[in-house]
């Protein structure tokens, strides 16, 4: 590429907060990312630590976008600078992310506090969580007060994405199915708040009910525990959001006041090494094509080699290849 | 355990297509599996690849279920062995599958040509796919025609476990929200087979017309190319699932007569060696309470180190301890 600016200048213009700078370093790290990006990541990731990183899943349909939208104006209002990391599955059409949603953020787009980025799968084996929390990163290197990462609730790459974060926020839509949606998701644990969107349609207040029971049943005994509240929402009536930013805010508190924020802490390093270490694995599977990989497969196809056997053989000649490539 | 079966002996077991002995053995794969229960799986692997496994995908609410129970009927009236590994979300309050769905599935559960096997999902650190995975084998192994994994189809283990299928049924339904929901869940580009369930409401037909066109911009020109087919269901009329069945016997010909079966074999051998070697590298840094582990994550949480830089330093780690552990 001629002129390309190189990505530790931008890492310098991240730490400065410009929005464009933040674009264009997501954009290199969604692409791949050689050494050089690897390298401005690292730099950027000793000045991360600030922000307050909120997750927020629930199954489509259940109202996350509108809801997201709406909290992004509550921290706006509140002097916060907000950053969104919205993960979209990617259409095999446009080649990216779905953006209808966005087209409602209208004025935030101009808001400079403000830094919306929807991201996209990112094919055939690679998971969304390392792109997705590498630009988390970048916002909170660049002085964002608040970060919030949407996803769709469902499927292992989704839950981690939910467990780097310090504060979980589970959306519940009334009358999507006969479940609660977080238990066939299977993020009901994992959630610090519960919200009811679509709070003013009739069947809301069985959802917040079923909600209030099931978590009732799971309560622990014991002072200091953390209490998940059920927060109702409605975009209609423009009402609930200040209340959830309120059980956010209270969520963080109790985080530093309990000291829970160290394990959390913990557990975000834990999740972020992990889905590192994975993709590392997961590219040096795809890319390699070297004739042992191709051999190995080949057996394997043919049932004269099981996929353990395989998976050892090959993570051991990784060994070698890992210091040179990564 | 006091006159624990051996796994091998339970292996001979499903070799003659005992149910008892594949639930049992999926049992010990689930909880995890010792040097034992994974060598009965390597015995059983070479006993694989007579079944068609059929990923059957489709968001929450969609029908997955009640079309995974009609599709059974309709191979065991073809005289076929049918199993079913059915993802389902694990509930933190039953510790287990939510297996309400199965109970509609009534009189299959005495027929001994059918097995059907809920699978939770793994906690924290564990992916989905490699249980059910081995599951699909021993079923595979036990002498079982078809084989269908059912899955609520949204996130990265989600789709490997469809791409580790021969035929991809992507089920959509009418009315769930604006988009088309194999657009959401990211698996449009992945069917095989489209279904849209509760093909009887009056607003199914929008679906299977905007499917239909979404495919047509999708179509490649050339002879002996797969044309994704739209097959209405409908449970409440008993329609569309001996369609299905024939849809998916052509998919299932067509792989073999256009030799798309080796490119297939391939692709399911390459997902199945990296969903083992991401487990073994999650086993070892979970399971790994050795002083180098943690002294990284604290780095890393006090950002004097970075995630990569720490993922790469445990993977040169974990290579010396690979050979005692798998």
């Amino acid at each position: 590429m001629i002129n390309r600016i190189p990505s530790m200048k931008l890492a310098e213009r991240v730490r400065e907060g410009h929005l464009r700078a933040i674009a264009r370093l997501i954009t290199r790290v969604e692409s791949g990312g050689d050494a050089e990006v690897r390298e401005a990541l690292a730099e950027l990731y000793k000045a991360t630590g600030n922000a307050h990183v909120v997750g927020i899943t629930g199954v489509p349909g259940a109202g996350k976008s509108t809801l997201v939208t709406q909290l992004v104006h509550e921290y706006r209002a509140s002097g916060r600078k907000v950053g969104v990391v919205a993960i979209d599955p990617s259409s095999p059409y446009s080649g990216g992310a779905i953006l209808g949603d966005r087209i409602r953020m209208g004025d935030l787009v101009s808001d400079p506090g403000v830094f919306i980025r929807s991201m996209a799968t990112r094919g055939t084996l690679g998971g969304l969580a390392r792109p997705a929390l590498d630009a988390v990163d970048l916002l909170d290197a660049g002085g964002f007060d608040v970060v919030l990462i949407e996803t769709v609730g469902v499927g292992q790459d989704e839950v981690d994405i939910v467990r780097a974060a310090h504060t979980t926020v589970v959306v519940n839509a009334p009358g999507l199915g006969d479940d609660i949606q977080a238990i066939k998701a299977g993020v009901l644990e994992i959630a610090d708040v519960h919200v009811v969107s679509k709070a003013d349609r009739p069947d809301a207040n069985k959802t917040i009910q079923e909600l209030k029971a099931m978590l009732m049943m799971s309560l622990e005994p014991g002072e200091g525990i953390w209490r998940v509240p059920v927060v109702p929402t409605s975009s209609e009536k423009h009402s609930g959001f200040k209340e959830l930013m309120a059980a956010i805010d209270r969520h963080a508190e109790h985080l530093e006041k309990s000291g829970e924020i160290t394990q959390r802490r913990h557990q975000i390093a834990l999740t972020r090494v992990v889905k590192v270490a994975e993709e590392i694995v997961r590219d040096n599977f795809a890319r390699d094509s070297r004739s042992q990989t191709e051999e190995l497969l080949k057996k394997v196809t043919q049932r004269e080699l099981d996929p353990h056997g395989a998976a050892v053989t090959l993570l051991k000649a990784m060994k070698e290849t890992i210091h040179e490539a990564h």
